[in-house]
């Protein structure tokens, strides 16, 4: 049996003037609260407050970080009892699918979700050491039993992990109930809903004729006329705003907009709307839809985040079997510089406006995104995102947008998650490495210390709140 | 009050082994006379040696890496005091643009632009304060004041700083009157021009149709007719030479190049010179130019640089109220393998020719441009450019075309500027970050001290001076 | 004159903790056996032990990556005694070439080709002053005397250098004689040969459609039809396995891959069967043929090596005087995660299917290659390759693949040369740089020591034995 690596050192630089550095930096925000301001972890469990299931199904059924890698190394999304779509079967055995995980745990060393897994372990629950074939039963039975108890429901787990505010991510058709649950119990200043429109403008899912149909329906405006498909967005969004909502979300494929005349929108409208639409006009549809929905938060105030560049789906067999989000989504090349021109040629100078461009494609931090963000008032830069949420990724984040963006024109740390335990985990890698790389400027004297202290601060806790408006 | 950050040990490794053969390597170029060959200073500096305006005119309105940041934290251009084309109102009250400068000073840690201006307020002017509000106007009034003093001259200055050789760009229909009047002065070895026929060749532009007009008058050539251009082209190759030229520039939006043959270029020439041709036709002529510029180069042994990649002007209605150079021009993805491959089958094995390729791709580095050069004797590296011309950019330039191209087939130095007093601290940036680069190599055993020391001063020095036949 | 640079810590980091671990991780793995999954040395050598000749026929004749760089700084690979196909005078004298390369041996520091030389002067050789011009000549006489010698015999060296086993690579059509007089031998588990089909794949080859009609011939399949073709290919393949051969490997210029039906299949082999298709149809018949030979990989079990991203021959004029493999071959942009959906959507999740991919474009790593591979089973990451085949080049490799991919979706090294005496230099220059690459992910606690011995040791040996079925 080994120990649990958690060194309260860990992702510090090994030079000991740096180390010291980093050390004070981090100590100076490690305990400060956290802000959510985009993930997806579920309202129902801050609305009802329930205790979580056992082990399995908290840590391995919903995260395809750990079922991605144990899926590329031969072992079946049926043996880790992935639910299947088409009614085949799949593990029941919780116990059976733990004990298969803990046998590949040897797999994860250099990755993100070891570290995030570890310091939950350890940090959460108290275990010491690390998981393996040969404990694997044990750290089941104890998590298991763990999380049973009181102090392991959410609201507690919430107030434990300091969260200030976390934000979930609803469609444009959801009720919102739970989070209308959580304001009738007086909690609706810390669990706030983000608007994210997809499920109505991207012409190319499955569901999207019925969706605009439900759109209508909900609203009471006649979706099938661009005037009132536009209304109903607006109602929507002023109903999400209700319900806490300060922002939007979109992930398209790509970040293309568009700015076509009214007409124009009126015959794609009708185009995408019919079913009969190509791709090429699903895909300048979302363009446009881009361009009005930043007219919209022009007009509302919202904070418009775009997430572009991931091909979605990319096993074909494997989504037939078992659907979305499960570990094949695979990051595209992105052009931001060409895509976003027609947006910003309407909307680039607005007062009133604030994107957050996200990416999977690096290659644009230094020379699309930095540039852009370093002049458009109305942009800003998110966190490294998915497979670069990671110290590496972090890193090269750091690197290669400061010198032409600044940090003010990032917007902190987003954990993005829907593995509510690992939150605070993750803040606390973002914390170290950014605490790392302000270190690393300070000896050699590119900042002062005192300012590396002021950032630290900053990129801990106030860019993210005033980013989001959250202030 | 804080102090200004500039430590003697700025931008080296903190190991103390490998800062200590860094500093070593530093110390033995840091001395060396500068060596500029391109850049944007205005001859009428030299030519007439007056002095300077106030710290506003000097510091702020001509530079866009410091206005696009502040810009891009919703500060308007009218309240820096640039001028408008629109005839609409600027801010004129240089103290009162200089106070809003420094109240958003702290948005610049990281930047390249913080360390230069750091420098030039510590070392060109004695100033030990860093700036804030509160120093403002005690910045502001020292400052100007210095500049009004015979040390402040621009000649004085390139005396102080220890410029052996500054080269500016002028257009193609420049008429070289300060260049003239330097050679009269009997200054003429020290400030050259470069040739930059932009104007007359890149068909996108709205001067393009006036410009070979006004190229036919000055050259009494026929520049309705291919051959007439052509031949006015090598005229004002001639003219430049002799005002000291030993360079060409090119600013193409991509590296595309193209071997037509004649009657295709008669054909695309008339086309391009009726003012109705198409955006793929003006691409093509670009193209085709810059192939007919090295056979140009080949005859009269000018070294070509070719500075492609810039999205210019990329704020619609920021370029129709400033106009160019405001700090929006957004680099893009920049292919160079096809796009030179039609230039480099004609003249890629010709004794005679140097091509100098710059990118603002830098997933190029590595991929491309080392391959490249690490193989056509016509080609060489030119540094890292504009939003890389920084720590973090020199250095991924070097990590990313060492080992392919080695040191030979890169060229030293180029400041970029119209910043004139910036000048001595951004080679200075250079030469730590090249020290810097070679200690680590030598600490690793990769190469050996004494290769280091004589790299060093190649770099500083002997490159530029070599790969721009300045010799 | 001054002593080769070979000191025993070369390529670890400076910091001492640091250095101390990957010194120790190192001498863990340091004289474990070279496994040599993939390369170009010739089997001629191992099947008949003759000597090999004078020092320039061995260092220089042979090694693009000298020469490369020998030519972009004027030298002409006449002077260099490269064969002209067009029967043009070149160098006879070795002696002359070798003096001349020693002049230029200053060109190199800082590439992986000083490194390796010196590592082969030093090692095999035992010199100890570094190449100059000074010591050409008794360099060149030294070497060559040794070389006459019975310890430098291929077999007696492939003792010496403790490789256990070495994969050359052949066309499609070769006999395998050599292979075939090594097991005569009684040698046969240490050479083993490499499917590589291109001469029968790539339609744009001069010679695709007489390698087509031999493949008929040699086979007895009637190569004129798509499936006497398969056929004939399958024919191939068995006889490759008898002779050793686990892999199979295609050096396509991109990594595109297609999915037609059997009658588009036939209808596209006639028509780059007849001489007169187009680039288009060429690169789709490579593409529909990656996907016919992944699916002959799921036949009979051979690894997939897929070589994509070579500009080869971008040097017309050269390509016309000196032909193939002439230092010319300059990497392009080059896309995966849509290339390979074709592929992938057929046979992306078969058990009894490995492809290892390559990559000269360094921007896919984080982006495509460890998203892919860190999920579908199929794939693997082959090692940083070509002109990334260098210590910076594999630190990029294990910084941007690992935290996605983890290291057990990556195959431990391939020299890939066929510079036989410099095999044991690179594997070495490997085993360093996975060492402190692992080094650094101890001192800053990301991994365990225990793991980083555990690691070390799959990384230079087990992960290629295992990738290759080669256990």
């Amino acid at each position: 049996m080994k120990p649990i690596l958690l060194h309260e050192d860990r992702l510090f630089p090994v030079d000991e003037k740096t180390r010291g550095i980093a050390r004070e930096l981090y100590q100076s925000v490690r305990d400060l609260p956290i802000i959510s301001p985009h993930g997806h972890t579920d309202p129902r469990w801050f609305a009802y407050d329930e205790n979580f299931g056992n082990a399995t199904e908290l840590f391995i059924l919903p995260d395809h970080y750990v079922f991605r890698m144990l899926y590329s190394q031969g072992i079946t999304l049926e043996q880790l009892g992935i639910r299947r779509w088409d009614g085949g079967e799949s593990e029941a055995d919780p116990r059976k699918i733990w004990q298969l995980f803990a046998d590949h745990y040897y797999l994860f060393p250099g990755t993100p979700s070891r570290m995030w897994l570890d310091t939950v372990f350890k940090n959460v629950f108290g275990l010491s050491d690390m998981l393996c074939s040969d404990n694997a039963m044990d750290y089941y039975e104890f998590i298991t039993a763990e999380l049973a108890k009181p102090e392991y429901k959410p609201r507690a787990l919430m107030d434990r992990f300091n969260i200030e505010l976390i934000a979930t991510t609803e469609g444009a058709l959801d009720s919102l109930t739970h989070h209308g649950h959580i304001k009738d119990t007086g909690w609706d200043k810390r669990v706030i809903t983000t608007f994210r429109p997809d499920d109505v403008v991207d012409a190319s899912r499955e569901d999207f004729v019925t969706n605009v149909a439900k759109l209508g329906e909900i609203t009471g405006e006649d979706t099938t006329s661009w005037n009132g498909y536009l209304a109903a967005l607006r109602q929507r969004r002023q109903f999400f705003r209700e319900h806490g909502a300060t922002a939007t979300d979109h992930g398209h494929p790509t970040a293309a907009t568009a700015d076509l005349s009214v007409a124009e929108c009126e015959s794609l409208f009708s185009k995408v709307l019919s079913g009969d639409s190509s791709a090429a006009e699903q895909e300048l549809f979302r363009a446009q839809m881009l361009t009005e929905l930043a007219g919209m938060s022009v007009e509302d105030g919202m904070v418009m985040q775009i997430h572009p560049g991931s091909f979605r789906n990319h096993n074909e067999s494997l989504f037939k079997k078992f659907g979305r989000d499960k570990g094949h989504d695979i990051p595209m090349q992105t052009d931001y510089v060409n895509a976003l021109k027609p947006l910003l040629n309407k909307y680039g100078n607005e007062k009133n406006l604030n994107i957050i461009l996200f990416t999977l494609d690096e290659t644009v931090y230094a020379r699309e995104l930095a540039p852009l963000a370093g002049h458009y008032p109305c942009l800003k830069l998110g966190p490294a995102w998915w497979f670069h949420d990671s110290p590496e990724g972090m890193l090269r984040f750091r690197h290669n947008v400061t010198e032409t963006a600044g940090f003010y024109n990032t917007v902190g740390f987003n954990d993005d998650t829907r593995a509510f335990l690992s939150i605070p985990a993750r803040h606390d890698v973002a914390r170290r490495i950014d605490c790392r790389f302000l270190a690393q400027l300070v000896v050699e004297h590119r900042v002062a210390d005192w300012e590396a202290a002021e950032l630290a601060q900053q990129l801990s806790y106030n860019l993210a709140k005033n980013a989001y408006n959250l202030g």
